[in-house]
């Protein structure tokens, strides 16, 4: 039996990525390209009547604009909302600010891809007085110590887990159509602890921006079971054109 | 000793402020000058360095939208928000939807007046079927044979003041910066509720649109006491030009 509805959805693109550089924790808004992608999500949502009944979002603004643009265009602006920072994009340690290609070019594509694939081996951890730390940020005052300088996409999964467990999940077991708007890489660690995705296989999985990614739930015990492993995007031949652009970033 | 601090902000002109239309529950967007407006009040509060931690908006887009723009000028679009029909405009009844020159054309000055400023006299309440009731719309569900079908300003006090004292207060007495980005008579009846305002004088009390107001509030028994009775607007000048515009709105 299904007991709620999860929606993904990838904030599009922001300035940052218009530019190709790395961004990480560092708070860039959308791209117009981006904004755009948002009212499509929305139309999607709206087209499909998948209409949430809560939001949570990250703490930076490429999400909680998407979130709010695409709740917008599908009517529902006025739903609930939690934002943490358990939900934010990967740290991307000292790589934050650095353009792709040059970064490619210096280091070898090897050591490129490890840093922005591998599941567990972070990018060097950034410098804490470098301009694109957070140190200081009041949004993570109280994370003290805690705060990243760095994450692999283990280090993502592993802090986002308890948000998980003790925010969303409890939505979806009261039957709500829960939509997470986030990033790139904290929505890869909510769908390889949906789907069971091994460490190897989740290197080459790519969610496209902007276009919403369904899972219907099911509970087995303590947890949730998806019960069409993989989800269903809204806009299937959109979405595999996208993952295809996704994965020549960098290039 | 002041416990915390309650930012008013009221949205800016919204597409049927600026046809001149009674809107009240009507979901109408924030014009382009409505959304200048929010960029302003942004402004103003991270010029003041008055910045919130964490806000209050009613149901309608044109305060949620406000809130977000002002909040992201200010670069504090992440902090928590919370929503609630308590925030919501007066409903207008079965004005709702209707030109203010020609109501006033129609029924004369004096009933206009009273329909616009009178404390405790609703405008006729708005017919179920009409296109401008909220009959059926999701966001309102759990309000059932309470929805309202017109309100007098008294009714707006008495369905926010739970919502003032269950959520916001606790806030306030937390310390907390309290943002509360809301519409034209539910400021007025937070405003007459903390200055004590009586039923006559708040008649003639006009909050301007875009300029945050502030109040710094003590402990008063189970309630709060502004340190500024009447509050301090953060642009005094616009303020004051303002609210003489205002007075003349429907002439």
């Amino acid at each position: 039996m299904t007991v709620g509805t999860l929606v993904l959805l990838r904030h599009g693109q922001s300035e940052w990525n218009e530019k190709n550089l790395f961004t990480g924790w560092v708070d860039v808004p959308l791209s117009a390209t981006g904004e755009q992608e948002a009212r499509r999500g929305g139309q999607l949502l709206g087209e499909a009547g998948l209409l949430p009944d809560v939001l949570h979002t990250s703490l930076l603004r490429r999400a909680i604009a998407t979130a709010q643009i695409a709740l917008d265009v599908c009517d529902r602006h006025w739903i609930p909302v939690r934002r943490d920072w358990r939900l934010n994009e990967r740290h991307y340690g000292a790589l934050q600010g650095k353009d792709k290609k040059q970064t490619m070019e210096e280091y070898g594509e090897e050591q490129f891809q490890i840093w922005r694939r591998s599941y567990d081996t972070p990018p060097p951890p950034i410098d804490p007085d470098d301009e694109y730390a957070q140190t200081g940020d009041p949004r993570y005052a109280d994370l003290g110590d805690a705060l990243p300088r760095t994450e692999c996409l283990k280090d993502v999964l592993e802090r986002l887990l308890p948000y998980w467990t003790e925010a969303v999940v409890p939505d979806l077991r009261a039957g709500r159509t829960v939509l997470v708007a986030a990033h790139g890489n904290s929505l890869r660690a909510v769908v390889k602890h949906l789907d069971g995705v091994d460490d190897e296989t989740i290197a080459g999985l790519n969610i496209p921006t902007g276009i919403p990614l369904r899972y219907d739930l099911e509970a087995d015990g303590d947890d949730l079971r998806p019960t069409n492993p993989g989800g269903t995007y809204l806009d299937p031949d959109a979405a595999k054109d996208a993952i295809a652009a996704v994965a020549n970033q960098g290039r």
